[in-house]
């Protein structure tokens, strides 16, 4: 059986996930997967964890040696690992950083990259793209968008097809509250409701202003071969949405985009003709229109669910491989 | 640039559609393929065909050798071609054959097959899969479900995970009749109507009467490994469905498999509760339940378009040159 050796960063819930999802799938997949290590900034730096890390994670005390920021990348460097796997948060005033700093350390030394964070793929996706072509490394990104649930990767499958537009439902959170709002309760109710759900964060503005999916358009944008950045998308959130002005038409918040334009904010839409009409609670789905098929759309989870996110990244993982084993590399 | 040998079986809409989108979509592609001979049993056999054999086409008039139906096996033989594109019609009473001699006589003499045709895939699949394997050639045939339309081959997205049942509208014509006897029409007219528009065969039994989506269903069935076949399927078409019964929800005619049962029938589903409901028109879906992801569902064009589905054949095509660069073969 091949071995690959995986090195996580982040060791909250998708991290956690993801290290139970591939101890549970790498005998159905054929791929001894060993994780050679863990550093999370709380949980500190655990070398070749047991299965057992998983229940002393949940209590979220210090597991391994204290771990101070600015030794991440070094970790990174010297690790033996063939593919790190990056679940840190998003942070959008430093433009993805340290996310960055940690992938483009890995592809610098050799290894391929996974990540579920849509800070660095949004902002340096030109720098991340050169870094993969000069070093030979793969860098996967599938749990960006629509965690697990297949969105821009069916382009995998759609050889020869331009995309002329795509309009989608991205953001989990948003539309679990619009739905809510349907069924009468307030946008503070809604919003209340899906806190206590664990659908929206404490501060759940990237959420209802629409910066969630912002990125998440940008990033479709840039694997589609359009060059907009976060700075051009623009963004209108929910919070002054008002559900009973528009007849039988619903609003969701739609990220739209074609190689001109970009926008988040909601739009009503007809419930008889359109499919994303009738995508509620906190699903979502992207339309893509192609030249030689018309509109195909996809409807699944996003990424509220920690098993979902992780399922993406099993996805990059077991696409590295196969493309590695092909490669030769 | 690397070069193809192509070789096309059957020269109706689906065969020319395929021959002028390879033909439009090469270049970008990067591949040359060369068509080096098109076999159809009134056009006759055409060696190294120009693009301007389309226009020829259209007008069904003898453009090649004439071809008696037994020589074409000793044809596909003895051609020179890398790839067999197989384009024939569906034939029920037969099993599937002539296709599956054509794809079976590919494969035995080294030859990669595509094919369209539901017939053989669905009555023959272990001998297809077994010379495949004992050849070590491979054999495609997304374009049987869904045309171009991501369908089973979005598993190919989703490794390691397990499929607890699908559920889909498989038949873009008896989807069509059904959401036109909504809008008032009877079955009769609803039909007439999808005749007219080219959805329906001028013997539209084997869409009104469930045959068409059992074949496809079973094809699923067999991808996701489950062993059923088409005797298995509980078939029960559109023909007595009355759609004014079912109150708010709408009935939909649905195949659906797990790994102990599979039946093609007449479904009433809750507008508000299913994206399937809402699948209307010509369209096709498809929702498969997963244990990482629970359910997500493809929505796109069906067979009904000679172009999605020579998308699907491309699609086949280049799983099969990124598969051979890959694995040397």
């Amino acid at each position: 059986m091949r071995e690959y050796r995986v090195l996580i960063i982040g060791f909250g819930n998708v991290g956690q996930a993801f290290f139970e999802l591939l101890n549970l799938k790498k005998h159905l997949l054929g791929i001894n997967f060993i994780v050679t290590g863990i550093i999370d900034r709380s949980r500190g730096l655990i070398s070749n964890p047991s299965p057992g890390v998983i229940s002393e994670a949940h209590t979220g005390k210090l597991l391994g040696k204290k771990v101070v920021l600015d030794q991440i990348p070094g970790f990174i460097e010297e690790s033996n690992a063939d593919i790190v796997c990056e679940f840190t948060d998003l942070n959008i005033k430093d433009k993805g950083e340290p996310a960055f700093t940690y992938l483009s350390t890995a592809l610098r030394s050799g290894k391929h990259v996974i990540t579920t964070n849509k800070g660095p793929v949004a902002f340096h996706y030109d720098e991340l793209m050169e870094l993969s072509r000069k070093y030979n490394r793969l860098i996967r990104f599938k749990g960006t968008v629509m965690a697990g649930t297949p969105s821009f990767n069916i382009l995998d499958l759609l050889p020869g097809t331009r995309v002329e537009y795509f309009m989608g439902i991205l953001n989990g959170t948003t539309n679990y509250i619009l739905t809510r709002m349907y069924e009468g309760l307030t946008f503070d109710e809604a919003l209340r409701e899906a806190q206590e759900l664990g659908y929206a964060e404490a501060d759940p503005s990237l959420d209802i202003d629409g910066v969630d999916p912002a990125l998440k358009a940008v990033i479709l944008s840039r694997v589609i071969g359009w060059r907009h950045r976060f700075e051009d998308v623009e963004v209108q959130g929910i919070r002054d949405v008002d559900v009973k002005r528009h007849g039988d038409r619903v609003i969701k918040l739609i990220a739209h985009a074609n190689a001109d334009r970009v926008y988040v904010k909601p739009i009503p839409l007809e419930r008889g003709g359109n499919i994303l009409a009738n995508v509620s609670r906190n699903l979502n789905a992207l339309t893509l229109k192609l030249d030689t098929l018309g509109e195909i759309t996809v409807v699944g989870p996003g990424g509220a669910g920690r098993m979902e996110t992780a399922q993406a990244a099993l996805t990059d993982l077991m696409y590295i491989v196969n493309h590695v084993n092909y490669l030769g590399r």
